[in-house]
């Protein structure tokens, strides 16, 4: 028999960041409970997000990523005393017994083991990096980026400066938030091996990532794409060496294994509970396992996707937070759901913000969807301020009904905003026309008098109605000898920026009339070509598209996005 | 009889921000139209909302606030080249005959009259600046900040550096941000009078109204509310006096007057179209007329608030630009439908970044509803970012329902996209609830895991627990001989950044005990006082309540938003 001491009304297993907040909520709802957090590692709470930024040397000290805003330390003292539970550090659960409703927890300091049992129990395990498929060596520089203890070498070593390149294989999230403290902060040369043919796969669509990766280059990143890795060795002097198929063997100092995370569901499965489909626990819309005195949240969990209503999988710190809330106020008798996720994210490489929301193409096809999608092009405050920036954007939508499906922003300017209004919109099922009606805060410092997503309701439109968009996915487009590439920027513009490769092989084809020439100089063009329209941000080619339209022109195409979305 | 010449199938009378949007879609939607705008000043599309930021020099030349993104100037061969309309300049519109459906119009270039016959006529005539209510002299150093002459004279002004000193009359929206333009910009001396007891009356609240007035005079700005300008002189050099009730006359290098606009609608109500109780143009859900014949749109119509559904004025360059496609789709032949206004707006005053939607306390009272209301402060991105800056925001809801009704957000942080995002879930008629399912893009560099608005959801819930929560409006709150104000903030803190005034006029009745310690100190306080509850952002003021709480304290307040927006 369990003592009063080994046993608590509320267990949570993992204290990284669903598990601590479940359990400070529950503390505030049910001031007299006992409540036990058991967390496998040394740290409490750590902010894993903010690792890269650690990495980098833009955070300080590890010790900043343990800290509330007031500068205290998030440890079991702080638990205690500020939330009102109990935390056990090194302490890893290795067991959950169901029917005697205990955990089992080895001490790793001491050794010991101990048995404690639970009234109801959380279970917030987290994620682990996902195995490497190829063969990898057991080093210290090579290594996955998920753990204090991965990030802290890195940053002693960068310090040391004992690190001159890396490779980083993996271009998701973290490879890419990677490249940019490597690079950026500590000089180190970068060398990033994707396996697919874009960066960002599931997140962006190829002709997004395309900016993206374009933007990493002329970093000075060494973005590979398409690249198998096939086995990491060491070399005599104990180097490590990343092979991948078709290319030179590359020696480096340090690789970061991005790989992506899985969720860690062993003690779950071990006590049979549900695992879902892609691999995470499966609950219900209240959180809840399929025993009913068990809940789980964070990285551990499978979710349901918002739009699709399909079972998926995402790992964000900011979804593991709202997990925490919901299941103690399911758990403190409140009854809260939680509502399928949409999958916003936003990241930085450098200066290029990217983010997004809802569904990319092939998933909205696969979800039975019948897919359209339109691009723009834009200022994110007016022309004259002279903190303007750009940025550039993909709208999915669905046919027929006009249901907005998803967002993709990628540029150096402020595309948070953009983000949290789809999403916002995405969760109430809007449609296309409803963009028209969102009003934002508009001043010259913040933003322009129509807001990027208000075009891209009118891009839509204007698509439905009388003008064909091509895909900004440059490789995609064709030109036949007979094409006439129509470039209506103004002159100068058109003579110092010049349109990339491969449009640039048929540079024979390129006609400059200038937008605001065009009305008078329609007559120098022949109307029976097909001409395809290009400009900066696509603005103007929809302009000349109308008045080719009016002078009789039949075959009418125009670059989504321009060439912003090109360099 | 007219000629062809002298007739158009769409008229538009106004050319800076309805007229020409309309004008331009119309001129897409309806290809073989003949279309023709009547402006009266030479400029055509110029971007208002730029002229604080030209005035300033932020802006270079008066031209960027004319040009494209492709730094074309839209004037009138502009618009005829590109966007397939008519403007005439200088061309001020005298008389509408609705009967013979034309319209007159002065040519001020040459004195010249001109009748102009139209199908269907819109009406964008803007707003012109409210008269001011006391004796003003005729002077170029007393004048609004509407024209683009009244800018243009400034600037040159600042630059000849004849101005060391200025008023301005007035603390809306303008007037706020010309205190930055003149001050930080030329280092003029400035002096804000307003008639009201706060800042931006209407778009702010009191206690949110003077976080903005304490962050303009930590600038410098000599803020004066409650001021009854009740003359306007000048002297016998010809200088600027301005005298205010109570106070020495204060002698000024220059004023700006900035009483707010009214519409211009001389020519609608000549012609006896229907006037809203607001002064604006009465429009329906088409934005048009009691003339079936004429449509009206921007700064001179009278709007429908979304929230409560009555009649509203709003004069803002982002609804303007809406209203003009409206219009142009409903003179297409498509039914698009206007919806009512939220009205959010965002500004800047030097780094303080203001903004709002929705409604104030007063008018949602008027409207009828029963109000909650909830204040938080908060960082806009993790605290371990050296990027990290703070907001306060004040959120409005109705008791029972939790229904959302407006949001008030003042600081250095970003506050656009919290703006934006409740302007989308205000549109929607959401709840208080609804902001916990509000997903948004969170990375380090750009947000916190939890967002502030889900945190302003978990005040207002933890406000109908069991909490009181005080106003911010510091002069309000009431400290009694036997109250006990606790300061929760660690030590160090507490000594450096000191409760402001009036509270620190109690300063013996203040107890120091940090969050940390509290649970064990708690014994050091009287049960049978009544706490109020002091901090930094007000998050450990309520950790700290919970903690009375369970010991039985019964009277507990929380300073709701903490000291950050006391300073």
């Amino acid at each position: 028999m369990l003592t009063d001491a080994q046993k608590s009304d509320f267990v949570i297993i993992g204290g990284v960041a669903a598990g601590p907040k479940a359990a400070a909520t529950l503390a505030r709802r049910v001031p007299n409970a006992s409540i036990t957090l058991f967390q496998r590692e040394e740290h409490l709470s750590y902010a894993t997000c903010g690792f890269p930024f650690f990495a980098s040397g833009e955070v300080n000290s590890f010790e900043e990523l343990l800290k509330t805003s007031f500068g205290v330390v998030r440890d079991a003292e702080f638990f205690r005393n500020v939330k009102g539970f109990s935390a056990i550090t090194s302490a890893e659960v290795t067991r959950i017994d169901r029917k005697k409703k205990t955990i089992t927890a080895k001490l790793l300091e001491t050794g010991e083991t101990v048995e404690h049992g639970y009234g109801r129990l959380v279970i917030a395990t987290g994620a682990t990096p996902t195995r490497a498929p190829m063969p990898v060596p057991d080093s210290s520089r090579v290594r996955p980026f998920t753990r204090p203890a991965d990030v802290i070498d890195f940053r002693q070593n960068a310090q040391r400066g004992e690190i001159e390149n890396a490779v980083i294989v993996g271009g998701g999230f973290i490879g890419v938030e990677l490249c940019e403290a490597v690079k950026d902060m500590w000089g180190i040369e970068a060398t990033l091996f994707e396996k697919q043919s874009q960066l960002l796969p599931y997140m962006l669509d190829k002709e997004m990532a395309a900016i993206v990766q374009r933007s990493m280059v002329s970093e000075g990143v060494d973005v590979v794409t398409d690249a198998d890795v096939v086995e990491i060795q060491l070399d005599a002097e104990g180097k490590p060496v990343v092979s991948v198929r078709g290319r030179e063997p590359l020696s480096t100092d340090y690789v970061f294994l991005c790989l992506g995370v899985q969720p860690e569901v062993s003690l779950a499965r071990d006590c049979g509970l549900d695992i879902g489909e892609t691999g995470g626990i499966r609950v219900d819309q209240f959180l809840r396992t399929n025993d009913a005195d068990i809940f789980a949240g964070g990285d551990c969990i499978e979710s349901r996707h918002a739009i699709t209503g399909k079972p998926c999988y995402l790992s964000m710190g900011s979804l593991a937070n709202r997990h925490g809330r919901v299941i103690a106020e399911n758990l403190a008798g409140e009854t809260t759901e939680y509502p399928g996720v949409l999958g916003a994210f936003v990241l930085r490489a450098f200066e290029t913000h990217i983010g997004g929301v809802g569904l990319c193409e092939q998933p909205a096809r696969d979800a039975g969807f019948e897919v359209r999608s339109v691009w723009g092009s834009f200022s994110d405050r007016p022309d004259y301020n002279p903190e303007v920036k750009t940025l550039s954007l993909k709208m999915l939508y669905e046919e027929g009904t006009n249901r907005l499906l998803g967002l993709q922003a990628v540029g150096k300017g402020d595309i948070c905003r953009r983000v949290d209004v789809f999403s916002s919109l995405l969760r109430q099922g809007a449609l296309v026309d409803d963009l028209f009606d969102f009003e934002h805060g508009y001043a010259p410092p913040f933003a322009e008098a129509l807001d990027p997503l208000h075009h891209m309701a009118g891009i839509a439109a204007a698509g439905q109605r009388n003008v064909t968009f091509v895909s900004p996915d440059i490789a995609s487009v064709s030109i036949g000898n007979d094409d006439v590439l129509l470039d209506v920027r103004e002159t100068d513009e058109a003579n110092t920026e010049l349109i990339p490769i491969p449009l640039s092989e048929t540079s024979e084809k390129i006609v400059v009339i200038p937008l605001t020439e065009l009305r008078d100089r329609v007559g120098e063009l022949d109307r029976d070509r097909r001409v395809l329209v290009i400009c900066r941000r696509g603005m103007r080619a929809y302009h000349a598209a109308l008045i080719l339209q009016a002078a009789g022109f039949e075959r009418i195409e125009i670059l989504a996005a321009g060439l912003l979305a090109q360099w």
